[in-house]
């Protein structure tokens, strides 16, 4: 039967064989195994798992965590009729196992490979493409609403993890799912984590939940008692509340009382307790949900010690569980780190927001030092903003870091919250630009562009480490919105004599010789000072402008771009919105004669861009040196 | 002492004099009255507002609704010492009232005038500037932490309506707020509305709340009776028992579960007993809820009995309620209305989804026909548009109709549950451009730069009312996301002669004669008939294309803007990321030899828009014709 509390000893991940798995080659062939083979099965998929992520880098922890559960799923439902929704989908990698992808785990995540979460395109088992959090609920009420209205008949089950529901949409889904009269399930996939460590209320909530047996063993004694002792009236009185008392001591009664039905705590490694309550569920009419308890990093010590560097694995050494290249260079996470520090030093008055995420802002540190003006708010970007735009309001100076891509879900707040009162809120967009292996949903290649449509906003990009410190300081230092975005990955190192001091709206000119005049914004400094080389030893003159204030623009580029031969753009953002079309617009309607100048513009495409290595999506996407290169022979010929 | 149950007569608002409201001239003069003065003052300010609003429009329902809290909190608290936030804010009116700006009522919501929301810059009690929904929570607790890490002490009030708790925003206040160790008072102000009617889960709470007295009653009684009767043993287990039961019978177990303190409900009419529980509220060291129950429009009948219609009302006849003048025009929203219940019987794919505004989207009228595809999701932006992603994906055709402002919310839904996947969502984008009397926190501008940056989504405009029908009959025929916006108001209804089918990326040239060619998008082009005929009657030949697809851009616009003298890009939207911008972009990037026409954009500056008469801040932003005419003559001289 399934493993209970084995905590300390596991096998060795490379000594554990395929031999059930062997049988497991498209969906549905989970059915054919025994009920006993499950739990080698399990031990056979995480096995299998740690030996490829620990190769390929990955999500761990989260989908060691749900092994049985993703095959309790399988067994109990019928895919790809029925359908499984994952809530931010990095934990799908058992479902992508049973469902005919054990082949694309070498892949897995690299440019042209397998994904790292479901993608419509990549399987008919794959419901809803997911990435960002909290959305499982709303895309699987959606799809409830769809089965109904079209008379089918079909399971809908999404799942989604105890950290997603401290994202406000998850309650927006919650609160409509309540007044549904059909099936629909929820399986709360309770880990007592998001990312790092759970936040708030609702937390609490689920911890009351785990421990709530000692109040449901007294209910029916204490009754019992009390109908025998009483009066008539007391009885009758009694009576009356019994009902109430009943569903109040249930665990669950939160969403009782949103009118969803709930299910458990269940042992999210038992498979055989799992498929009762999913088949219970199935017949259920109503929203109902299924609390499970899995442990993050289940079944790999490492892992289950330190959660949070699983979450997001590079690879690893699978016997110490240490990451197998150790990284040369800090990136700019660590650069922000140590500078938030001595900017919380310097000033008491800067306090550091994260929503969910200590660990990858880098904000951790911060925490240490300043506990009292450090603010984990869970996975809720929009509340971090205008909790931000309050504590500014307030006299303070806040420093909101969050991912580009995840700011996408503050847009308004930054608009309506921070913005139209000038609020001095300091956006730090890590993550922005091509983040690599997360792919699509992750990378950070809009927010020049929802940035820089805010009015009262400043937006600004560093070319190396030091200048983002220096940036970083510049932005705490004012009295109106600042966001400084700059990449994943290794700061870059070079230029470090160039370090003039961080002026409102003024670009730093690195090279002016007249010629071809490169416009870089932050990360594509470094490439536009390959560039530059590859230009000059073809002959050519290059000016390098380092653009510093994405907005506002500084005019001085304007008299550079007069004396030019040809002004090229370099931005690793969409061209929709971003640097080069505001250049060109405000540089062109500046000249009264009319510029005459050409203008290249180096930007993403407008398209979704998949995950793989960063260095090679650029190749692809011509915006490396080399290829940006060719662009600029060709159109100077 | 406060008025009970007078439900069916008022005093004409016409004989109710000033008497008692001549004496408040500034902050803090309420408190000089005494406690017998406040049922006066209160039917005082209410006729007021009724003889004020009636002029000059206005929110008046919820306005009526918060006379005696408001009357309460400026007794109770010392402004602008201690701070309220207004979530929404247009319920602020009696605020303002209370803090000398009673002359501001003249200009109400006009150019220039006074402010419908709290604005920082008006006066210093307001604390912070609110007008979307669900904010006012993330907002006091970033107060709240400012006020505690200086050393502070004043006291901090959040009101927030039920409606605005339908948006996870504020259930994602509340999970932090739970954390709180010191005093925030949240004031939840419960009429069980939001703007029409409410939805979902919290609002059949909330019901339950206000019939809980019951249970309440009951409690102490059983108590006793049980402890009298039982043996020792059951006494153990009722003492062990009681404190759950007790604290799980009493109201707002479901804020007290989430760790925030409750007290009430308490009757929002009745000055005293808000008193009594707001001093009270003050000395819990915690987040603490007091529930109000107010009636939205009290003390006005007509606004009793229509609380949508008085939601946002224009002038109106104070003894009837009608409005002052009759619309001769059908506005964009009518038309939409019609065609929805067209689209709804001819395809029954077809399912609409609203935010709480069934009434403002003209939605109510499918919801009539069709209310097995009509859903209202409550004020949960993020929610509705994922959930129509669900929708999509299960094979329906959703139409998701949001203000364009109010849309911004859902940027990242918009771009990461519908986008990536190009699911076939039509976002119907209400009052996009200048919206007027809302101002700043309202007005569209932004949504063609928010939604051009988004990969695989197309973006239409219609030049007036047959073509909003068309676009809409086409977005619903096409298998990816379409957003259509189209503005607030009258629709125009000129250029009937000009309908040829709406064919995907495809403009509409109006007339092409070469000269100055002016490109106009959706509401400009009624703008640019009248900019023809001006620089016609000039001796001007003039070109005028009607944009029809900001996204894709028509390729034949190059064409023509080859054969101009001069281009002209005209939008209601900001410059940033709009159409001007990417049509320069595209355009001159696509002319080998360089493009040589010179290109003028006429949009909105890089600044909020205040509120003010839609026509009147167009030439205030000179993007009215008399205005653009003026700009291309100057350039074209």
């Amino acid at each position: 039967m399934a493993k209970k509390k084995q905590e300390t000893e596991y096998r060795d991940p490379l000594s554990v064989g395929t031999e059930l798995l062997d049988r497991i080659q498209k969906t549905g062939d989970i059915k054919q195994l025994a009920r006993e083979d499950y739990p080698q099965l399990a031990e056979e998929i995480r096995a299998f798992l740690i030996r490829h992520i620990s190769e390929t880098g990955g999500h761990l922890g989260s989908n060691l965590g749900c092994v049985e559960l993703t095959m309790a799923l399988h067994i109990a439902l019928d895919l790809p009729r029925d359908r499984i929704i994952w809530d931010v989908g990095h934990q799908s990698y058992t479902h992508k196992l049973l469902t005919g992808r054990r082949e694309g785990f070498a892949t897995l995540r690299k440019f042209g490979g397998m994904s790292g979460f479901p993608k419509r395109k990549e399987s008919d088992c794959d419901a809803f493409d997911t990435g960002h959090s909290s959305t499982s609920i709303s895309a699987g009420l959606g799809m409830v609403r769809a089965r109904d209205l079209q008379g089918e008949d079909h399971t809908i089950v999404s799942v989604i993890g105890d950290g997603s529901l401290t994202g406000g949409m998850a309650y927006e889904a919650m609160n409509n799912a309540s007044k549904l009269k059909t099936n629909f399930i929820i399986i709360l996939n309770d880990n007592n984590m998001s990312i790092s460590e759970n936040v708030g209320a609702v937390s609490h909530y689920l911890n009351s939940l785990r421990s709530a047996g000692a109040y449901l063993d007294l209910k029916d004694d204490v009754y019992n008692s009390l109908m025998r002792s009483g009066n008539e009236a007391t009885i009758r009185t009694i009576k009356k509340l019994k009902s109430t008392v009943k569903r109040l001591v249930v665990p669950g009664m939160v969403f009782e009382n949103m009118g969803i039905r709930y299910l458990g705590p269940v042992d999210g490694h038992d498979v055989d307790a799992m498929l009762r309550l999913i088949e219970y569920a199935k017949h259920v009419e109503n929203a109902v949900v299924i609390h499970v308890r899995t442990q993050k990093g289940k079944g790999y010590l490492p892992a289950e010690r330190h959660p949070a560097r699983f979450h997001g694995a590079e690879p690893f050494e699978i016997e110490s569980g240490m990451p197998r290249g150790l990284r040369e260079k800090a990136n700019y996470t660590d650069v922000f780190s140590t500078v938030m520090c001595r900017l919380g030093e310097k000033n008491d008055k800067v306090v550091a927001i994260t929503a969910a995420m200590p660990d990858g802002t880098g904000l951790k540190r911060f925490h240490n030092l300043y506990p009292e003006r450090f603010f984990d708010v869970g996975i809720a970007e929009e509340h971090a903003v205008t909790f931000a735009a309050g504590l500014a309001a307030g006299g303070m100076k806040p420093v909101v870091a969050i991912y580009s891509s995840f700011l996408q879900r503050a847009y308004d707040q930054i608009l309506h919250d921070v913005c139209i009162q000038k609020l001095p809120v300091v956006f730090a967009v890590d993550r922005a630009g091509l983040v690599g292996a997360d792919g699509e949903t992750h990378q950070g290649i809009f927010d020049l562009s929802y940035l820089s449509s805010i009015p009262n906003m400043t937006v600004m990009a560093p070319k190396n480490k030091w200048e983002l410190a220096d940036m970083l300081r510049f932005a705490v230092e004012q009295e109106f919105p600042c966001a400084v975005r700059y990449p994943r990955g290794a700061a870059y190192d070079g230029l470090e004599e160039h370090r003039p001091s961080v002026e409102y709206g003024r670009c730093e000119v690195l090279k002016d010789e007249g010629g071809i005049l490169l416009l870089a914004v932050g990360s594509m400094v470094k490439t536009a000072v390959e560039l530059t080389e590859k230009l000059e030893a073809s002959g050519r003159k290059v000016s390098l402008v380092n653009v510093r204030f994405v907005k506002p623009i500084d005019p001085l580029m304007f008299e550079l771009a007069d004396k030019a031969e040809m002004v090229v753009t370099m931005e690793e953002n969409v061209l929709s919105g971003g640097f080069g079309e505001r250049f060109r617009a405000e540089y062109e309607t500046s000249r009264e004669e009319g510029a005459k100048v050409p203008i290249l513009h180096v930007a993403l495409p407008d398209a979704y861009v998949e995950h793989g290595n960063p260095e090679a999506l650029k190749k692809e996407l011509a915006v490396d040196a080399d290829s940006i290169f060719e662009r600029i022979t060709e159109q100077a010929k």
